[in-house]
């Protein structure tokens, strides 16, 4: 973290009963900035209301969310990465939140990882921990993460980039820190995410697009794949070498993707 | 929260970086404490570092909490409640935690609510919410408690005190900030634990003491029961007069529970 805003004021401490903190009570988002420009930012800022209202925390108006973007990127470099989180704000001890609690908003800044156009390829392996499933928070970006904190746990940095997840059935959700696209007799699939997972802005815009499609996956489906990408809104599209036994060498299909999110966006730009 | 201790130190906030905040990345115990005597105190060590095995977070030696919870007590009223959280400490952004990450403690003092055995009773409901699914965390007490913040939000104050929450099976697990424990033919049965809920310590120590037994209950059972109560370590034993349309006039059974708890425990003398 190299710079954070909580509620406006330059601070990098919050409330020690903060119930973010106690219970995971809020939502965050990630958002990528190019020179200035924040990616996607409508899109995160909706999924982070969608999410707000089913917690039942108000939203701040997005004209605070405004300033504290324009406060950090002022003396931003060119890439950097924005964190958004909105909690519940300060609690008792209890899962009743008070009466009178405010929302509190936290807003950082971070170093920007590489766009994915320029990743050699990751090295993916299966988890054994699932994806939590909790009906009533499918798809959104809340800050109950301990399953991604146990998968990524899994992986062995000098062997793994990255991990696949699977729901409490065994069936493929999605990698750790991005969904996951899977190509199959031409056509790029996606499971869907009805109960568990998070519905990711690239994979939005990707589905928008045509691009790619929902269908569930099998295991055996996603190793016998013609490629498999992760996306998400921070690095767009990074391509998959390896998953287990099996390689993936370079292939067309991953590139013609990457040329496509890139005309979409073109901080993704190869 | 009237004090707090975080590392030791008196203070009321903590690093914005934390990730307890971030991704609920942590554990905690809420202890009961009378009289400067903290009840079931090895007990609820012990259930944190279970978690924080399971979590790969590296405990404090016990000493350090020992410290806290004196410092805590010294000023403390009668009776009061010390809540203990460890998180893994400060994080970047991603799951992986760095290298250097050090644990951190907050431990923080708070208002004990009344004995379970001066009270009149509660009225429950069942939440639609159901106990998250995550077989890896099952039984424990970690950050990541939005389906318990979900469910309370179910209750309207005026006419519920409790709800009672089921795994997505449809199955009862418990209450929201307890265990449930229902009569049936003379014994009390409480549901098993392997797949999610809290193991609570009251709960631990009344198996322990052979006056409850573990079963699966399916929600006719709950309803149909001889009576019903809610427990956990810090209010013991509270009886439920009411679940739905269900009612149940104050019991033989629940008294001789609570007398029973009450040798086990002299802080929950009636």
């Amino acid at each position: 973290m190299i710079e954070c805003l909580v509620d406006g004021s330059e601070q990098l401490s919050l409330p020690a009963d903060d119930r973010g903190l106690a219970y995971g009570d809020g939502v965050f988002e990630t958002v990528l900035c190019v020179e200035g420009r924040a990616v996607w930012w409508d899109r995160h800022l909706a999924r982070l209301e969608r999410g707000a209202a089913v917690l039942g925390i108000a939203v701040p108006d997005e004209t605070a969310w405004q300033h504290d973007r324009e406060r950090l990127l002022r003396t931003a470099p060119p890439r950097c990465v924005l964190k958004l989180i909105l909690t519940r704000g300060s609690g008792g001890r209890g899962y009743a939140p008070p009466q009178s609690t405010r929302p509190r908003r936290i807003v950082s800044r971070h170093v920007a990882p590489p766009n994915g156009a320029v990743c050699d390829g990751l090295r993916l392996r299966w988890c054994a921990t699932r994806w939590s499933l909790q009906p009533r928070l499918a798809g959104l970006k809340h800050l109950n993460c301990l399953d991604r904190v146990l998968a990524r746990a899994e992986l062995h940095e000098a062997d793994f980039d990255e991990g696949l997840m699977c729901d409490v059935a065994g069936q493929p959700i999605s990698a750790i820190s991005g969904n996951l696209l899977v190509l199959r007799q031409g056509r790029w699939l996606t499971p869907p995410l009805d109960a568990c997972g998070v519905a990711g802005i690239c994979r939005e815009r990707l589905l928008e697009h045509g691009l790619i499609e929902i269908a569930p996956l099998r295991r055996d489906e996603v190793e016998t794949a013609g490629g498999l990408v992760v996306c998400n809104s921070v690095r767009g599209i990074l391509p998959v070498i390896r998953l287990g036994e099996r390689q993936w060498p370079p292939n067309e299909a991953t590139r013609a993707l990457q040329h496509r999110l890139a005309e979409i966006e073109p901080a993704f730009t190869l």
